[in-house]
């Protein structure tokens, strides 16, 4: 019997521990979302800890539980949004049945819906842009790197048109998604599926070779 | 005798205005380029009134003497890089001798080359884009109706190609000059007549109708 109690009162503490521990990962989440809210509305420097606190329903005192400062809660909104965005972008990279191009074209779709629903992605991916609270994720060139790889591949496989150069194809793609990004901050109309497919109507046919062209339908990746 | 001496002294007087005048227009100039530089190194909330006097070389008094706070100063580069940048758009794009489409490429160059040589352009137009200064001026908001205005005017002269709209031209259009513009704030290779050139190499010749484009080379304006 004193076994008996001893299971129960372990049961007890166990389950006491592992409520505590997902109270503080939903406190965790809510100040991470309150601080992307805070932070898209008034950027880094005029952002304030109480608004932020305020916005996810915690006491200053829970804030500073979870991050020392300022500077760590951007870090953190900073790692969650790159998180989400490279997920979004292997998720259409690693697919090793479709061609490079459609591969580009369903990333640049999955990487603006991410953008448009998730202010944590928005406000991060701004933020790493920020000279002001600058960490190691550069969110920007990150995806320069995809879009180059994907355009060399698609240059070694004979993808791309003629009179279209590798350099001119990545420059042209990069520029207009990195417009996007940032008109989508003030309109999220300009992350729409609408809108990418107007510009890859445009971009794509210069892109890619007649044969490669058929089979890359300008349009939200099924 | 005691007509030439008031002449004189007139002259002098005059003179010594002038000079002060002179003097004051020149301090004016060089605050407002060290403000440019301040706000593009540090950005508009971190920017200190005492960096930019120090910068223009003159006390904090004369900087207080001319704008009343930061506010005052930001407005003031703002309007000075809209001013440049209208100028630039201006001499492009009033040219009834050209076709709406070269205006449009000619327009772009001339405005990346400002933004690339001119730090009060380049601030300025990243100000006017910053919720923390907002002013009446709203240069993304010109340029955006500067192409929706000149790609309606190719519409309706039939030289927009089959195929693309005027919608999917313009979100092309803006879209990759406001990429341009952002990447330009941190690389200004962005900016350059090469890179530029790059991306109206794979846009031009799919918004342009066939005949249209012979008379297109994309490339810096004569």
């Amino acid at each position: 019997m004193g076994i008996d109690i001893d299971i129960d009162i372990d049961k007890a503490t166990g389950g006491a521990t592992v409520l505590k521990q997902e109270r503080a990962l939903h406190t965790r989440h809510a100040l991470v979302r309150s601080a992307a809210e805070v932070f898209e509305r008034h950027g880094y420097v005029r952002a304030k800890l109480t608004e932020i606190s305020a916005g996810a329903g915690v006491s200053p005192g829970a804030l500073h539980f979870h991050f020392e400062n300022k500077a760590a809660v951007a870090a953190t909104v900073q790692a969650v949004a790159a998180e989400s965005l490279r997920r979004a972008a292997r998720t259409a990279t690693r697919r090793p049945d479709l061609d490079p191009l459609r591969r580009l074209t369903d990333a640049s779709y999955a990487l603006a819906e991410r953008l448009r629903q998730d202010v944590v992605a928005r406000a991060g991916s701004r933020l790493s842009g920020d000279e002001a609270c600058r960490t190691e994720v550069d969110l920007g060139a990150e995806w320069r790197a995809c879009v180059h790889g994907l355009l060399t591949e698609a240059a070694a496989r004979d993808l791309l048109a003629g009179g279209v150069s590798r350099a001119d194809a990545t420059a042209s793609v990069v520029a207009a998604t990195t417009g996007l990004e940032v008109l989508g901050r003030t309109d999220p109309e300009w992350l729409s599926p609408e809108t990418l497919t107007r510009v890859w109507r445009v971009t794509l046919p210069r892109l890619a070779a007649p044969g490669a062209l058929s089979r890359l339908p300008p349009g939200p990746g099924a």
